[in-house]
Formats: C-alpha cells, structure tokens, sequence
C-alpha cells in the first residue's frame, strides 16, 4: 500500500546537482520517499520540488549544522511527516573538505572536519539505526535496512595537502566497517562507497570545466552523480545472503 | 540482432552448483551467450543443458588443464562457435584452494596453487583483453568488456592454514589491480570481488549441512550462488562514469 | 656540548607505568632530555624524579587537558626549560580508547574520542613540526626531527565494540601518513606504530593480571613497555636513506 | 663459545653490492656465522671473501636455480659446513622483478616470476623454520630464529606494467604473514619489510646513476643498503614481547 512506502533519508543534499540529490532522485524513481537533509533550506526545497514534479515524495528537512540535536529533530521530523512509512535506506553524503598544507591549516578547520565529517555521521547512524531496529525483515531484500557512507580518495591515503581530510574520511570508514560488524546480525546493512575520483556537480561543472571542458563531456573521466545513484541503489538492494560493506567508484581513465 | 548477442565466458563451472554456473544462468537470462570452461566434461555439458532447457544459448568448452594452451584454445573455440558474437564478459572463478598447515604442504601443492591461482587466470585475462580489443565501445556502459575476477577471505589475509591459498588469491589480487589500472584507458573493465565466507553448494550443503543442517537453510549465514551472481552482473552493467575495482560479498550474520 | 643535548617531547605518560613514561627513559638512556607531558602532574612529577634519579634530564610540563593552546603553552615551556637544546624527537602517545555497544555511545564520548584521538594530535604535530623546522639537519641520522605516534589495532580495523576508539585511530593514522608524505621532503621523519596486543602496565597488571596471572609473567603474550620503548628509539634513529612511516608491535604468541 | 655462534642464511646476494650482501656483513659484524645462496658462484665467493676479510665467517652455497631441492641441498651443506652452530637468522632477498605491459608479457615470464617469488620462497621458509625447531629459545630475544623476506612497493600495489612483478610479491607477502600467524606460538619470529624506492647497487648505479648522477650521492633519494640491512638486525634482535611483522623503508624525499 502506498502509505508503507520505504523512506530514504539523506543527508547532504548540496545544491541538487550532485550525489545527494542524485541518490535521492533514484530511490524515488524505485519506490521510496525521499526525506532531504542538508543546511541550505532554499536549495532543500528547489531538489524536493525537482522531485515530487517528477512524481515521487519528496520533503526537506532543514538542519543549521551536523550535530547530534539537529540530526535527531530531522529525523523525528521524518517520522512525523509520514508516520505509516518505515526509514528504511539512508545515505551519508555530509562532511566536507579541507585541503591544505598542514601548517596552515587552524585549530578550527581540523575541528569542523572531524566534527562534520566523523561525529555528525556517528549521529546519523544512530538515528538510522534506532530507525531500522523498529523495521520487520524486508522479505525480499532480508534486511531491517541499509546505512550507507560516502568515502573518497582520502578515505584510504593520507596525502600531503589532506592531513585535516583524510582524519575525517578514515575515521567515517572505521565507523562504518564497526557498524557493519556489529548490526549485520541484526539484518542492518552498511556499506561504505570510496568515490575515488571528481564527480560532475554544477560546481566542479564551473570550476574545472572552465579551463578544461572536456572533463565535463567525457564520462571517462569524472563521475556522475547519477552512475554513484545507481550503486547506492543496488547496495540498497543486495540480499542478506551476498552483501558489500565497501566498494570503490572512479571513472573508466582515473589513474590511480 | 540476435546473432550479435554478447558472450560472456566463465571459467570453473565445477559440477554446475556453484558460483561459475550461477554466473552463466544469470548472463544467459540477461541476454548473453555463455561459454562454459571447466575441466569435466559431464559436468559441464549438463550445466550448458541446463541453461540451453532455460532458453539460452550456452556451450561447453572443457579443458584437460588450466593452462596457457589450454586457455587459448578454449577461446577459440568459443570464437568459431559464435563467430558474429563478441566476448564482451568473462568471470574467472577457477582456481582452488588448500588448507594445511605450513610444513604438510608438499612442493606441488604449493606449485599447483599458484599455477592455478594465479599463471592460469593470467592466461585467462590474456585471452579476455585481447577479445575485448576487437570490440566497439557499448554505448549504454561505454565499456569494451569487463573482466570479473573471483577472490576470497584469503586475498587480503594470510592466515595459519592458508599460507599456499593465500599467496595463490593475493597474486590474483595483484594481476586484477594491475589490469584494472593498464587497461582502464582503453575501456576495458576488469574487477575483482572477494567473497568472503562459506557459499552453498553440493559439496557444502553435503559437508557442511550433515553437521548443521540450519547452515544450508539460513542465507543469514552463507552466500548464495545466485546472489553473487547478481552481484557480477551488476559489475558488468556499471557505465564508465563510475566502476568498481573491488567490492567484498558476505552473508548478514558473517562474524569477521 | 651538554647544553645541546637533543630533547624528546613526549605526551601521554600516564601513571608512568606504560609505553610513555618507558620511552622517556628509554630516550634519556640514550642522551635526551626528556619533557613529559600528560594531565596528571603528580604522577608526571613522579615518572620525571625517577628518570632525574638515575641520571637523566626531565622534567614535567602538565596539561590541564589535551586541546591547541595548553600543547602549544607546554612546547613553549619545554623551550623556555631547555633554551640551548633542540627538541629532536616527539612521541604521541595520549588519547584514549572508549571500547562501548554503539548505541551506548553519547555524544560527549564520540567527541571526546575523536578531540584527543585527533585533534590534540594535530596540535601536538604542529608543535613539533614548527620545533623541528629549527634544526639543522643532523649529521648522522640525516633528519631535523622524528614524530612517533602510537596507534593500535584499532588503527586497521573498525570492530564491535569500538566504533569511537576506531574512529580516532584511524584518524590518527591518516594523520601520520599525510605528515609522512608532507614532512619527509624537510627530513622530518613521521612514524606511525601500530601496537596490536596488551600492554603490561599497572592497570592491566592489576585488572588482567588478577585473573590471569601467567599473563603478567608471560612476555610471549603481552607487550612490555620497554620493548615498545626500544622500537620507538630505532625508529628515531633511522637514517635518511630508509626510514619506516609503519609497523607493527605484537606478542610471539599474539592470534591475529 | 665460538663454534655456537649463531648461523644467518641469506639467499639472493647478487654481485655484493646490494642488499643481500649488506644484511651478510651487518649480521657478520653483529656476531652471526653467514651462509650466502645466489646463483652466481663467482661473485658469491667475492662476497664471501670480503666477509672472511673482515675478520667474519662467512660461505658460500651456490644454487644452479631457486627450487625446492636446491634449496634443501644448501641449508643440508650450511649444517655440514658448520655443525655445531644453530641457523638463527634467514634472509630471503632472492625472486625478480619483470616490468611490462600485461601483453608483452610471455607465459615462461610469469611462471618464472611466480616460482622464483613465490615457490622457490616456499622452499626457503620450510627449510629455515625445520632449522629453527631445532633450537632453543634464546633467552634474550626470547626467539628460536627469524626469517624476513624483503618486500617492494608491487607487495601493495599493483600497476600498469608490475602484473607479474606484484603478483609474486603479493604472493611473499601473504606467506610471511601466514607464517607469522602460524609459528609465533613456537616462538618463531617472521618479518616482512617492504622496500618502497630505488636501492643503491652497482647495478642502479651504472643505469640510473649515469643519467642523474645526484641520484647515487643523495641519500635523501635512494635506499642504501646497509640502511637496509640494520633494519633486518634490528629486526631479527627485536624480543618476544613485541615484535613487528611488517615495515616499510623508504628514503626521505620518496614521494608515495
């Protein structure tokens, strides 16, 4: 019936032009409600719309910052929002980067990258998780749910300008691999997607397409939001007898 | 056209119960031709039956040995057997195991580990790419061929029985990581997906099952063929914009 | 000359049973001053006599906790203490470890994980590196500095019950390689060890050991502080030409 | 008393200017009794000429390749030779490394890269560990031998023209880790360091020396042997209560 439809929640929505709105679209296109997190209200609101106009659901769910209240009031929100839908997918596309030479990174540059990147998403798994405990078994996929985080390059590498980075992203990868650990038992999936490349948003569109235009042309060479959508998807759907907690993501031409 | 279909070749199809053969029904129904290697010939033309009462195209190419010639030849053949179809997937699940402590292990076990581990799938991943280069790229994946390699808990860690099982799936490891970094450029995928816990076969559900008959039933705690199958397939759909290398498949209640 | 004697700054010395205050002696052995810092100033008082009484230079420099300004204040202090001697070497071995279900975790927990774990760790890298940046470089070993940092198992793996910890430790460690990459080409010299099993230290010899008491004697099962210590010491007297960001420290008779 | 002194056995010594060579005078020097495997009888009696005239024991025991029975045959003629010492200390530095395109490469060159890394290692550790067995545990390390095998940058990663190369060492890799796994409850220690750079040998120096004649001087750049070879002392004198499987080398200035 149509009020059970699943809910996806995610967090770190941006403008709409990158993996966030991306993943929220393709969950809609499957059947699910999307509930969007992210700080900017009015780009909240223009991705929801993109959505429901498209014929699925969609609401916002503004937050002022990635902290435990914020994520915990959101995720209260969503239930009340549609209170005979069960969460059951929910991706985490927040954190941001940092990159710079060590020494000039300050004090609170290396604060904000672990807090946003490692603390808030300890919050949004905790939400999700108590979210999925209340779920039944899906037959079909045998899950309660699935949580998935969104690494990168410096998820596996420290390298010279991402020391604030890399602590962020190797830190959400611990916490992923220990929550698949723990709450595969209890038929919770986690999974973790390394994107180890650029992906095409309107801003790396502006950025790098301006001096090099052809990176926004050639699939070879950056990824899609919309391609990174359709592995999320497909982790959401992997059966409890065969599933991932980490996979890499890069264009077909990445050196690596 | 039909006769345009694309092939996929899968080696080590077993007695038909199993990952390699679980492959091949999968591509068959999404629409491949599948070319079976393995070194029974009973077990092989039952399995191509099978697929063929299922409605598919399927043929068996059995080898006496893993080996460059043999491998070889075996391409050949399947080129002969559909010469307007290109191979444009190739799964190697071949390849064996042994579990002994270090000292018991005699000099060939340890050569035919790594003969069959490693010199035989780079005899296979020869004969792949060299297919795959004759091939356009697909519009919709924008690949030439992708190439699936089969690994296990023991390609990331050594363990105390597995010191000639290991060293075998490490260098497969190696040889997939290398392929996926040369070849990337051309669009020729290559991947490799470490299974890592018991999968449900005869032989399994057989030694396994007598002691623990809950073990064949519960697919919280053992893969299942076809789930891996599903898995490989969707490697083979990933577009250029964003593939895998590697991913791990486990069961929900796995403990590692 | 005396006066120029190397200093080695050292955080997290405990009660000075462990592997902190065991690397101060082991350095002041070998021709260090030595500064301790930690947040218990009688213990460090205590740990500082005792290398003073058998022939070495230390003395305490008490934090009230480990944050940006009171490791800055402590550097400048060891500076103001020693004004001819360089600080040469610098040992990592604060933060803490929160082993909880993860939905028993608080949010102050979490926090307080990833603020020592990390970010302390980044003031007391910076400290450091900005110290080292003085030197020459020294004849022998071709560096102007070593930071050590001690990691743990948790530094490789995320697991049931140790989410937080993980958390830090692998952000810890993403530290030490992005300083390794960065640093390497000034000659400063950033290691990274992983210590993978006990330590025998008062609390463990007390709470372990009580119920377990071969474990106290048995150095084939648990790590000694000194052992540790000596590692440190190599490590620091690596030369130019091959010099290790990591390794790793376990028992004989460890199962890993 | 002298005729106990303890027994390194080192194979793959090239033309003594590498690191073979180096780990047999450092270890010489360091009080061991060493026994030299390579293929080249010549420059192995020049090496151990140099070592016997520098006040050390040292002999050589020529193989006519790297396979199970050559190797049994030199550790059965190094127990002759001096039958009252105990073989303490293994070195494998043997095995090859083949770098080319995956195409280029023949079959003959991966099965030699596979047997010279990877079986004829085998061969080496089951030789070294029957030896070990039969000693006691020294009472100051605590050990009965330590075998280290020598690494590379292909032992991590695998990339555009290493297949063949990372597949051998990929393959050494997991057997030192296996063993480590296995043996340390007897008290057997097994190392494994991973060389990630260029090493200064005669052979580096005359190819790459010509055209970048800094690259010999600067040991910022390029690995010295005898750099190497206190690391694997420093290894093999490492005690039982912390003891590391696994390190890397690198010079200063090494980008990675």
């Amino acid at each position: 019936m149509a009020s059970n439809k699943p809910i996806l929640v995610v967090a770190g929505v941006g403008n709409g032009s990158g993996t966030g709105a991306a993943t929220a679209l393709e969950f809609s296109k499957a059947g699910y409600r999307v509930a969007l997190i992210a700080r900017n209200a009015d780009h909240l609101k223009t991705t929801a719309d993109g959505i429901v106009a498209s014929g699925g659901d969609a609401a916002s769910f503004p937050v002022t910052q990635y902290d435990y209240p914020s994520i915990q009031a959101a995720f209260a929100s969503v239930k009340s929002h549609w209170p005979a839908s069960p969460i059951r997918a929910a991706v985490w596309n927040a954190g941001h980067g940092v990159w710079k030479p060590f020494l000039s990174l300050t004090e609170a540059e290396v604060k904000s990258s672990v807090d946003t990147n490692i603390v808030a998403a300890f919050a949004f798994a905790r939400s999700s998780i108590l979210a999925f405990q209340e779920n039944d078994i899906d037959e079909k996929s045998g899950k309660r749910g699935v949580l998935i985080f969104t690494g990168a390059t410096a998820s596996l590498r420290g390298n010279k300008t991402t020391s604030a980075f890399a602590a962020g992203k190797f830190g959400l990868r611990a916490l992923s691999q220990s929550l698949n650990k723990e709450f595969g038992s209890q038929n919770i999936h986690v999974a973790h997607a390394i994107i180890d490349g650029g992906i095409l948003t309107d801003r790396s569109r502006e950025f790098r397409g301006k001096s090099d235009p052809k990176w926004v042309e050639n699939e070879d060479v950056r990824l899609s939001p919309e391609s990174i959508a359709k592995s999320y998807l497909y982790l959401a759907n992997q059966d409890r007898s065969a599933w991932t907690w980490e996979l890499d993501l890069r264009p077909a031409h990445e050196t690596w």
